[in-house]
């Protein structure tokens, strides 16, 4: 069994509750990912629903998880034909970490046009001329660790943190060779460092809601993350992704709110 | 009283329990607008939190709405120091239309840096270099009715339908001279027509999800919204807005996912 697939199982305790064991593997510092709890609590959720892909999926970040124990309480909201869309809930000591709400539908039913003009950034190489991570001799998160990179060497320089544009890319595969499904894109929209770094010094940027937008079951082998922030505003930022299977076919895309706070006092990351 | 606040006014029906009217004037054939019942919704979650400001919502469109009365339960998920975190439904007949998840905050008490190198989309002449809506013949639902328009020339051309790329734009305000405020900020963001027209015949596009996040609140006067599709794929596509007030700040962004109907079959738009 895989890292992901044993620290996302799921046992079930009661009527749609379900406890998970949050795992130490996944954490930035303390704290687990954002797309880890998403991909638990998208799993929880499947249980419940008849239509067995994501669609469109927000969770908003209550919070800070820990490790350890959590109880995940869903909420089936509707069940219709062509889609199904329910609430949930995680928990940790009774108090609520996150909360969640997702539709869910059938990605291998398409019924409809397709209108795809747009490529994945030029900016990224293939993974072959992208440099490994652990290369790069850069510090990174605890949970950074479970997967494999490859960055493009351009990007590498953005990390110096003279940049104009705030954005950032990389290929990402699970360390362990665990397979890529709808989950594991979960996981991706969250695993990036925030491209805010690439234009300024910056702290902790917790994130406040994350939503993604699930386009497409991926294809084995490597997936490019990129992302961007265009406006940040007062102290908030929006982040914006977009996943690219190894086919060029986009995936995933996602959008999340988060918190900036300043590099001093907040601990680094 | 301006049309916009009579037909958001909400009634107490009970603990955090609301009962407003859906207005015939807000619909698009007799389907209420998403954008207006997302400000129906936040209005009656800020009665119950402590922070006068939407952030950041999500609402998830079950059913059509109709016309008349409809009840909307507010769930407070966590009133915290920075931020509260609501959900809410609203039903009609019993029957759930939508369900919302929102987090609140205040937008006046800003906190940490600024980051803002984009700019409004350089298509979009002031508003005095547009059109009126009026002027131009074309045939637009109810909802377009309650507001002022003013087209770039450029963009109407974009209604051929002939275009490689899927956006569009406009400055807007209320028809009656209703002062802008988040609220309608939330209307604005649903109340264009759908960009993937401008690329190809179309019906139907209900949308499934709509988030928006909530940058600033608007200066009096015109607002500049702009949208763009970049990708539909079987039959589903992201639609991202933004929304420029008259000062030429951001104050909001927008993301739907809508599943798009063939022009046949469903009625036409």
């Amino acid at each position: 069994m895989h890292d992901f697939d044993r620290d996302t199982a799921l046992a079930s305790i009661g009527d749609k509750a379900w406890r998970a064991e949050l795992g130490e593997g996944w954490c930035v510092g303390p704290v687990p990912n954002g797309g880890y709890l998403m991909a638990i609590v998208l799993k929880a959720m499947g249980q419940h629903l008849p239509h067995p892909d994501p669609f469109t999926a927000t969770i908003h970040y209550l919070r800070p998880a820990q490790i350890g124990a959590a109880e995940i309480e869903v909420d089936v909201v509707r069940i219709g034909r062509g889609h199904s869309t329910a609430r949930a809930t995680l928990s940790q000591e009774g108090k609520a970490r996150l909360t969640a709400l997702a539709t869910f539908g059938d990605l291998s039913a398409p019924d409809g046009p397709d209108f795809m003009p747009a490529r994945p950034p030029d900016e990224a190489p293939p993974p072959e001329g992208c440099l490994p991570l652990k290369a790069t001799g850069l510090w990174v998160p605890e949970v950074a660790r479970r997967f494999d990179w490859r960055y493009p060497p351009e990007c590498l320089r953005w990390f110096q943190g003279q940049e104009q544009e705030a954005r950032l890319g990389a290929w990402i595969r699970f360390e362990d060779g665990r397979p890529n499904d709808l989950l594991s894109l979960a996981m991706f929209c969250d695993a990036f460092p925030p491209p805010v770094r690439t234009v300024m010094e910056i702290g902790w940027v917790p994130t406040i809601e994350l939503t993604v937008h699930f386009k497409g079951k991926p294809a084995p082998g490597w997936v490019l993350g990129w992302f961007k922030t265009r406006w940040c505003q007062g102290g908030y930022l929006e982040e914006d992704g977009e996943l690219w299977d190894s086919q060029g076919r986009l995936v995933a895309i996602s959008r999340q709110m988060a918190r900036v706070h300043a590099r001093t006092g907040h601990g680094e990351l």
